[in-house]
């Protein structure tokens, strides 16, 4: 079968992502759009209503994800595009509600072009991606995937109190565990890259072949706190000077140890952090993601063993890793449709990693998955300054709609 | 004239500073006796009787500090003996008490062997050394040399919102500013280390020749706040990593500079802390202390000039003088003749400096001054955990006595 060469709606994808950026906007045009919150819902009700106009079937389930579906000439799992309509307090415009507005974006074209599909294509919003009023982030798709226990999201509590559940019956959202994603063709997200790679290298698109695997640690360092004025140097336990070497120490041996490793030493106390006062103890979160598990396994020998390296200065130094996660490959093929579709558009672009999580690595475990990335300016998200240019919106889009087709015409 | 050869009584002296910790004592037999509590006002009232017992005349001043006096054979102006009975939070026994009621067992030495000394004998109780309720410390020694304003500082308040005027007068203790101390022979200040020299040396007695001169700096790092996971290395600016460039610097320059040299980074902030952020902002102090001013000259320009060096790893940085001090050296003579009683009674002792703050450290500018040390076990104090043995608290007393001896004798 020929396939069908068709392009999105610059403006109308536009139009769409600057309406959703009302729900929640900022003084400084950003979003804050906490999962479950009115902005939420409005942001839900508001999309729902469009779906329904195309003639989309909405359903929710009990997690409060919701599925627009246009049905296709044949009963086979659909073709899922999705993200999420949450965000972070004081957020950008694109993170997450890109992936969901392409996907109506995409549907929209096939309708006016009466294309009407042989697989069923299914619009999706994951509930609480961010984790920022509920952690964890990626709560939803972590259900569905058998990653998270159900009830015990559902009696997570926002700063205020508020349990998930609760939220979820307020905004009117609880659905029904039938309705839920178990199977699919394909699921496709674009996202907004996060990152400084796609603008730096003046690339139009991402073309992601996994989201990396990552390992988290505390080490906590515990001297003597004395006295500023009257400690000789040579009679200190300074956790801070033994901090330092630590640190000497990661770099050192992490920097030139792969170009693709990223380690990050994000959480940092000093205490009791009097002027003063020698630290008696510091406690500092070293992260590190690589794509390649023999990577990240020499990362945890390396941080396991950093404190019988003789740079802790007299004072104790312990580890405890907080948590891992392996590499997550996206699926090979719809990787390559991605890609030829992009090629095929004219659009310059390369294979990348993800080193932020998304829904879509825990959705691939339960349907073939992959994922797009468009750029961010200055490398920016999570901020009121998020910013992707409408063209390049609009080139992720007609990237997924030139893959959609592909894979309906299969 | 023949000098009287005399001890004190360290049972009685042992006895007095028991007493003295039941004012405000904590529950791991610490002290927690802030300026002008009620805790303070019981010891004060209590000390007042001791003096007054003993025939002594107490006044008080505009500040609240507390004179007590023996007369002297001439009108000559006082021999000063004196500290401080106020405490930090969770302070210890020993702290500031020892040296008032050093002066006190020294004078009840001299009036049960009836000696009518030829110059008055002034106990004196100074108001706030600390600082830990009102700030800054050493308040009312400051007011009387002239270093603080006194009008500001009556309306210091402490963090419930009282006025350092309000609490003087709500414990009765606000005097007249006629009794200040204006002049004297001599000032006597005995005090623990507060170090851990003596202790580590073997050594009784530390004949104090000045205090030293300081600096303290904030240094600001301001970079960029990126995603931990998509930012690659080579596009970072990591505050926390061009912290770590500035403290290795700070260490390589200032660790050789001269031994005694001591330098602390108490005070560290890092921004905005989370483990998956890139720190944009790292704020630190950077204190040094030295009684050589050229070698405090050297370091401030050091610290002026650290954003100068290339180790910024493209962030912003600066430095910030919040305040400085010069070296204050005590009286040579007074010194001298310490040091003499302390040989003259057997016990080892050196010549050293303080590197903390004294209320001596202001009065010397109106009075010849010196000040005596002995050991603080392990080098600790404002802790529940300072301790000072009673013999060596007797041996600081006895050379005290020695001193005012001779002093009286010239």
């Amino acid at each position: 079968m020929q396939r069908q060469k068709l392009l999105i709606n610059g403006e109308r994808l536009k139009n769409e992502l600057e309406r959703f950026a009302r729900f929640g906007r900022t003084d400084n045009n950003g979003v804050t759009r906490l999962a479950l919150s009115e902005e939420d819902r409005l942001a839900r009700d508001f999309f729902r209503s469009c779906c329904e106009e195309l003639g989309l079937t909405v359903k929710i389930d009990d997690m409060g994800c919701m599925y627009a579906t246009l049905e296709g000439a044949r009963n086979l799992p659909p073709i899922l595009i999705g993200s999420h309509l949450d965000s972070v307090k004081k957020g950008g415009r694109f993170d997450g509600v890109l992936g969901v507005l392409a996907g109506l974006e995409v549907v929209r074209t096939l309708v006016e072009n009466n294309i009407k599909p042989q697989i069923p294509i299914t619009l999706v919003n994951f509930t609480n991606e961010e984790g920022a009023r509920f952690e964890p982030s990626m709560m939803a798709s972590g259900v569905l995937s058998g990653k998270f226990d159900k009830n015990m999201m559902l009696k997570k509590k926002d700063a205020a109190g508020i349990t998930f559940e609760e939220a979820l019956k307020s905004i009117e959202y609880e659905g029904k565990v039938e309705n839920r994603l178990k199977e699919g063709t394909a699921f496709l997200e674009l996202h907004i890259e996060q990152g400084p790679i796609l603008e730096k290298e003046a690339l139009a698109i991402g073309v992601v072949e996994c989201v990396v695997g990552m390992a988290c640690y505390d080490i906590e360092i515990t001297g003597e706190s004395d006295h500023a004025g009257t400690t000789p140097m040579s009679m200190r336990k300074d956790a801070l000077f033994a901090a330092n070497n630590l640190i000497n120490e990661i770099r050192r041996v992490l920097g030139p140890l792969d170009e693709e490793l990223v380690f990050t030493i994000g959480r940092v106390n000093v205490y009791p952090s009097i002027h003063t006062v020698i630290p008696n103890k510091v406690v500092f979160s070293l992260e590190a993601r690589h794509k390649n598990p023999e990577i990240v396994k020499t990362f945890k020998e390396f941080v396991e063993d950093l404190p019988n390296r003789g740079l802790n200065e007299g004072c104790e130094v312990t580890t405890t890793k907080l948590w891992e996660r392996d590499t997550v490959w996206f699926d090979t093929e719809i990787v390559n449709q991605l890609e030829k579709s992009a090629q095929s558009l004219g659009y310059s672009n390369k294979r990348m990693v993800s080193g932020a999580g998304h829904d879509a690595q825990f959705i691939a475990s339960l349907v073939p998955s992959a994922m797009l990335f468009v750029p961010s300016f200055n490398g920016k998200s999570h901020c009121e300054e998020e910013l992707t240019s409408w063209e390049e919106c609009e080139k992720g889009v007609n990237v997924l709609l030139d893959t959609v087709l592909a894979l309906l015409s299969k």
